[in-house]
C-alpha cells in the first residue's frame, strides 16, 4: 500500500475492504511521506518493521528483488491525484498488478499513458469507483442492458456533498488541503473528486458513452482555488440526453450519489445512502422496489452479495467487492484460466482515462461563457 | 367557470379547491365549446340552466349586465392555454377579478398586456401556480427569507412525469391533445406546462430571480410537435446557480416536482409528492423534518393548514389556499381594507409574466446549439 | 350540523369534506350549547338567521316541520360521545338520514338501540372512520378480499399520538378536554378515541372479525381520569392473531395509523400519513408500490379518488368520500335505485356497534390482571 | 471456529466482520461435524491442514496444547443451540475466551452454568447480538440514558422475517432445519431465534429490564414443531409498558427489526434495514434524523463507526463492532488494563442469561390460555 497512513481517510477504507472477505493481506507499505507516520503505521497495521518502507521506489524496487511468493502480489496506491501516475507505472513495469485511487492520474495524458502501459504489461488495474460495486447497481446495470425499460431516453445523476461549504481546508489535519489543491489535484476539484464517480456510474449503468456536454463550474467559497460546484447537459451516444450535477457545497447532504435513468418503458432511480434498493417506476404498472440478498437477484449481483435480504451492506462491502473481483480476476490470470464475469466487473484503466477526459472536458466546457457544447475530449 | 365541463381533469379539481372553504360558490359557466357538454356540465353542478351559457363572451356580458349581489364576483378560466387571455381580459374590463391557470397566456405578448390591463383596472387576477400553496413550501420560502440558510448558493428543481412517454396524444380523450399542440399550447410543451412550474417554485422559495439560462431541450416521441423534455443550467440575480429540470418521458414518474436549496449553513428539500414534510439538512447539526399543522410552524404556513400534524394535507387543500386566499383578498379590497399577509400570498399577474418569460427564454436557449447564455428575455 | 363551533376542530373538517364534492351544502345547525358561540359560527357560515338554532331538539323539530324540499336532507351530529345517541334518535324517528361522528355513543347498550332504530326506520347513518375513506385502503380490502395474499394470518396495527403526552386537558381550550373525561367520553379515552379507528380499519381491510382479545390498558399521566396508551393480544374468526397499538402519550407522534397484514403468501403496509402508497411485499417477487390515483388501482379505489397519480389526497378527500358515498346512497334511496357498491362502501351502524363492543371488551380485559383472554363481548 | 463450514450462512459473516478491521486472523478450525466438509472449508480458508479439526474437543485440546503465541487465542462458536454450551464451557476451562452465537445456550440451566464458569475462569465471552453493535443503536442508549426523552414510557420492538412462510426446512440445504427442530433449537423456534434479538435491544438501549410478560405464540405453518410467530404484552421495572412481537411467517419481510422507545418529551425510532438512520420525534420541536459518522454523535457511537456520513455501513460492520470491541477488551485485559467504555460495550454472559430467561418466560405465557401475567422467570 502507497499512502493510506493513520492520518488518512481513504486507506482504512481500503483495508477494510481488501480485508474483510479472507483474499488479501497487507505485507508491505509506505504508509506516508512522514517517514515517521509510515513506521507508526505500519506497525498499527501489523507489518514487520523490514517491509514498512520510506517511499514507493523503494517499496517496489525491494518487493520486486523478493522471491515469488515472498514478495507482494499487488499494489495499492491511496495517494493524492498527482501520486498516483509515477508509482503505478512503476509498478507495472516491474511486473506487479495495481488498484488505483481515482481520479486515476494528475493529467489525462499521465492516463493515456498507463493505459498504454498496462495494455503492454497485460497486468491488472483496478480503479476504485467504488459504488458501481454495490449489488444495486449492477443489477441496474443488467436490467438497462436486458432492455427491460426500452431504448434509454434519459440520465439525471448527481453527487452532492457539504462538506465544503466553508475553507475546511485551513484545518491541516482536514482531507480537504489535497484536494482544494491544483498542485495536488489538478485541473479540477469538485468535478474530478465526485464528478466523475457520477460520469462513471451513469455510464456503467446505462452502457451508454456520453459524447458532448455543456458545463457550468463554479468555486462558490471565497479563497479556494478549484471548483467546488457544477452541473453539466449531457448527450450520450445514442441520442439520450442527461443531467449531471455534482457539489461539495450542498450544505447539510452528506454523501447523496442518486442516479436515476428512464427509458421508453420506465425508469429506475438509486440511492447510495439506501444503497440495498433499487427503484423501478413503470408507465403500465406498480412501483417495483428490488431489494438485494433476495432470490429474484440476478447472478452478478448475487455474486456481489455477503448477506441475504435485509442484512444491510454498505459502502465497505461495495469497495470489498472490487478487492475480490480484482483479486479473484488476477488470481484466474495467474492461473491461466479466463476470470468469470461476475468476478471480472471492477473499473479499469478504461474507466480512469474516460474519467480524465470528462475532467478535461467539464472544465474546458465549464468556464467556457460563450460556446454552448463541448464535445469529448479524447 | 369557463371550461372545466366534465370531459376536463383541471376543473373538477378547481370546483374542489373552490368549494371546500365555503367560501365559493359556482354560480353560472360556459363549461366546452361543444353547448352541449356546457349545458350537461353546468346541471351536473347544480347550475340553473339560464345561467350556464355558450360562450364566454355572452356569459361575460350578461352576467354584467345583472344587479350587483346577484352577479357573479369572479371569473375562473380553465380552458387551454390560446384560450386564457380574451376571456380574462373582457373579464377584467367589465370589472370582475379573475383566477386564471397557468401558463398565463398563449405568447408573452399577451402577457405583458393583461398585465397592463390588471394595472389599469385594479382588479385582482390570481395565477394557479398550485404548488405554492402547499404550507410546507410557504415555511420553507419563510425560512431562506429569514436568513435561517445563510445567502443562497444552489437550486435544484425538476418536475419528472412520465405520462407523454408514448404518443397519448392520439387518442381523443387524453388531456395530452392540447398540450403537446403548438396550436393551441403556444411554444412550448413540457417546458411550458410544467417547466413553469418549476421555475415558479424556485423564485417563490428562493426569492430570487432568474437572469440567465442555458437550456436543452428534446421531443423524444416521433410525431410529437412540442418539446417533451428540457433541462436548464440557471443564473439568479444573487450570484446562485441552479438546475431545472422538466421531463413528461420520465417514464414511470407521475408528478415528481421536487425542489432542492442551498445556502451557507444548510439546505431544504421539498417533494410534493410528500408535500407535508419540510427536510432541513444542516452543516452543523442533525436533519430535521418539519412537518405541517404542527405548533412550530410559521404564521403564513398555519394559516393555509386546515388539519393538525399528521392529518395529511394534499393538491386539492394547496389548491384551495390558493383560492381561499384570492378571495379573502377580493373580499378586503372590496371592504376597502388591506389584504392580510397571509391571505394576500397567491401567485399574481407577475408570476404569470414572468412565466411567459421564461417560455420564451428556455425555448430560445433550448434550440440554440451555439451561444451558451441566454440572458432573461423581458 | 350539530356541534361544531368555531371552537372546534373536527367540525371543520366535516364541513370542508361536504363540500368539497358540490354534493352538500349547511343549510341549517346547532354549532354549540352555547347560544351565542352557535349564533356567531351559524353566521360564519352563512346559514340564515332563522336556521341557527339553539338545541339539536330545535333544530330537528323545526326542520322537519319545513316543507319537503326545504327541509335538511340530513343531519350530521360532531358532539362529544355523551352527545351522540338522542340527536341521533331523534333525527332517525324524525325521518332524517344522519352522519355520526364515532365511537358511535357513550355505551353499547346505545349502540345496540341506535342499530335497532336504524333497522326500524330504514334511514341511513354513516359513522365518520374516516380512514377507510382512503383509496389505499380500498384497494387494500379488494386485494385481501381476492386472495391475492393467500389466507391471512397476522395482523398488526396501531395508532400513535403523543399529544397527551402532558396534562393538555387542563387547558380549557384544548380538544383534550371532553376525551379524558369519563362523564363526556365514556368508559374508555385512547382506546374509544383512536383505538376503535384501529380496529375498525383492521377489520375493514381484512375482511375478519375480531372474537377475543387479551389488552393491557394504562394511564401514564398523572391526574388523568381515562387511559392514554393501551395494547392487546388479538385473535381473528378465521384463526389470524394480530396485535393492535393505540397511544397518545408516544410522544412526538402525529397521527401515525400504521397497519400491516400478512398471508401466507405476503403482506401489505399502509401509513396513515403518507396515504397515496400501498406497499405489497412478496415471498417471492420484489416489493411493490400501489399508488393512488394510477390505472392499475381497482374500481373502488379509482371512484374514491380525485386527482392523477402523483397529486396527493390527504385526510379531508379520504372524509370526503364517506360523505359523497354517503350522499349518493341517500340519493339512490330517494330515487327508489340501489346504492352502486363503490358508493355504499362508508362505515354504518353495524361498524358502530362493533366498535362500543371493541370498547367493552377491550376495557374490560385492560384492567385485568388475572384472566388472560376475554372473549368479545356482544 | 466451531461450525461455519462452507454450506453455512452465519459462519460466513463471522469471518467478514471478524477480519474487516485486521485484529483477527482465522488460525484453526472444526468448520462442520462432516469431516470432510470441515476440510475442504479450511483449505478455502487458507488453514494449514493440521490446525483444521474433527472435534471441537480436539481442536481445543491440541490448541491449548500449542505454546502460548502459537495457539489460537479465542474460539468463535457458530453453531445450532444444542452445541453451544459444551465447546464453550471447554474453551472456558482451557482458558480461551469465547465469543458465541445467540440464543447462548439450548436451555437455562445451561446458560446458568457458563454465567458461572464466566465468572469463575474470569474469561470474557461475548454474545453475539449482532444489532447492538450498530452505532445509531449505541446513540440511541446514550440519549435515554442521558434523559434526553424523559423516564420511558413506552417501548414497541418488532422483529419480523417472512422466510418460514413456508415449510422451507423440508429442505435440506436450508438454514431453516434446525432453527425448526426442537432437538436442536430447543423449546423455542422464532421466538428464541429472533425474539431474544428484539428483547436484547430493547433492554440495551431503553437501559430497563423486562419483568413481566403475556405472550401468545403460534405455529402456522402446518407440519412445524416449533412456533413460527409470537407477540408478547411486556412490562418494565420502572413502570414502562411494551409490545413485542417477532414472526417468521410475515411473509415478504426480510429483516425488519424495528424499534420504537418513548418518554415523556419524546421518543426514537430506528429500523435495521436503515440502519445509519436515528429518527428523534419530539413533542415541542421538529423531528430530527441522527446519521451516522457526522460530528454530532456521542463518543462511542463514533468509536463504532468506520466511514464519514454518507458511506452506509451495514449489518457486517455491526457485527465487526462486536469482535473488535470484544478483541480490544481481551487485548487490554491481557495488558492489565481496564478496558476502555467504547470497546467494554458488547453483548456478555448476562445478556445469554437474560435472552435464555426470556424464552423459558416467553415459552411459559405463549401457551398459557388463563393466566394473563407471567413474572419474570430468573
Amino acid at each position: 500500500m502507497v499512502g493510506g497512513g493513520s492520518d488518512a481517510f481513504i486507506g482504512a477504507i481500503h483495508r477494510c475492504a481488501a480485508f474483510m472477505d479472507n483474499q488479501i493481506e497487507l505485507v508491505c507499505g509506505c504508509f506516508s511521506i512522514n517517514p515517521e507516520i509510515s513506521l507508526s503505521s505500519g506497525k498499527d497495521y501489523f507489518i514487520p518493521e523490514n517491509r514498512i518502507y520510506t517511499s514507493f521506489k523503494e517499496m517496489i524496487e525491494k518487493e520486486s528483488a523478493l522471491p515469488e511468493g515472498e514478495r507482494m502480489d499487488f499494489i495499492t496506491i491511496v495517494t493524492p491525484n498527482m501520486l498516483h501516475f509515477e508509482p503505478a507505472m512503476m509498478a507495472l513495469e516491474k511486473g506487479f498488478d495495481v488498484v488505483l485511487e481515482k481520479p486515476m492520474t494528475f493529467s489525462l495524458d499521465e492516463a493515456k499513458a498507463l493505459q498504454k502501459k498496462v495494455e503492454e504489461t497485460g497486468r491488472t488495474l483496478a480503479l476504485t469507483h467504488a459504488y458501481t460495486g454495490y449489488p444495486a447497481v449492477k443489477e441496474a446495470k443488467r436490467m438497462v442492458a436486458n432492455g427491460d425499460f426500452g431504448k434509454i431516453r434519459k440520465i439525471c445523476v448527481e453527487y452532492m456533498q457539504g462538506w465544503l461549504s466553508n475553507r475546511v481546508e485551513l484545518n491541516p489535519t482536514s482531507n480537504a488541503g489535497w484536494r482544494t489543491d491544483p498542485k495536488r489535484s489538478g485541473k479540477a476539484g469538485c468535478i474530478g473528486d465526485i464528478g466523475t464517480h457520477a460520469l462513471n456510474l451513469a455510464e456503467y449503468i446505462s452502457g451508454l458513452k456520453c459524447t458532448s456536454l455543456c458545463a457550468d463550474m463554479e468555486t462558490f467559497v471565497p479563497g479556494r482555488m478549484l471548483d467546488d460546484d457544477g452541473a453539466a447537459l449531457l448527450r450520450f451516444d445514442n441520442g439520450a440526453k442527461g443531467v449531471l450535477m455534482a457539489s461539495q457545497i450542498a450544505a447539510g447532504e452528506e454523501n447523496n450519489l442518486t442516479i436515476r435513468v428512464y427509458g421508453e418503458k420506465g425508469g429506475l432511480e438509486w440511492h447510495q445512502q439506501e444503497p440495498n434498493s433499487l427503484i423501478l417506476k413503470w408507465s403500465d404498472k406498480p412501483m417495483e422496489v428490488y431489494r438485494t440478498g433476495n432470490p429474484y437477484m440476478g447472478d452478478i449481483a448475487k455474486a456481489n452479495t455477503r448477506t441475504p435480504g435485509g442484512h444491510p451492506e454498505g459502502y465497505i462491502e461495495a469497495f470489498g467487492n472490487i478487492y475480490r473481483n480484482f483479486a479473484k480476476t488476477v488470481m484466474a490470470k495467474r492461473d491461466g484460466i479466463a476470470p468469470k464475469p461476475e468476478w471480472n466487473d471492477f473499473p479499469k484503466v478504461e474507466d480512469g482515462v474516460r474519467g480524465m477526459q470528462f475532467i478535461e472536458t467539464a472544465v474546458t466546457s465549464g468556464y467556457e461563457e460563450d460556446k454552448k457544447w463541448i464535445n469529448w475530449i479524447n
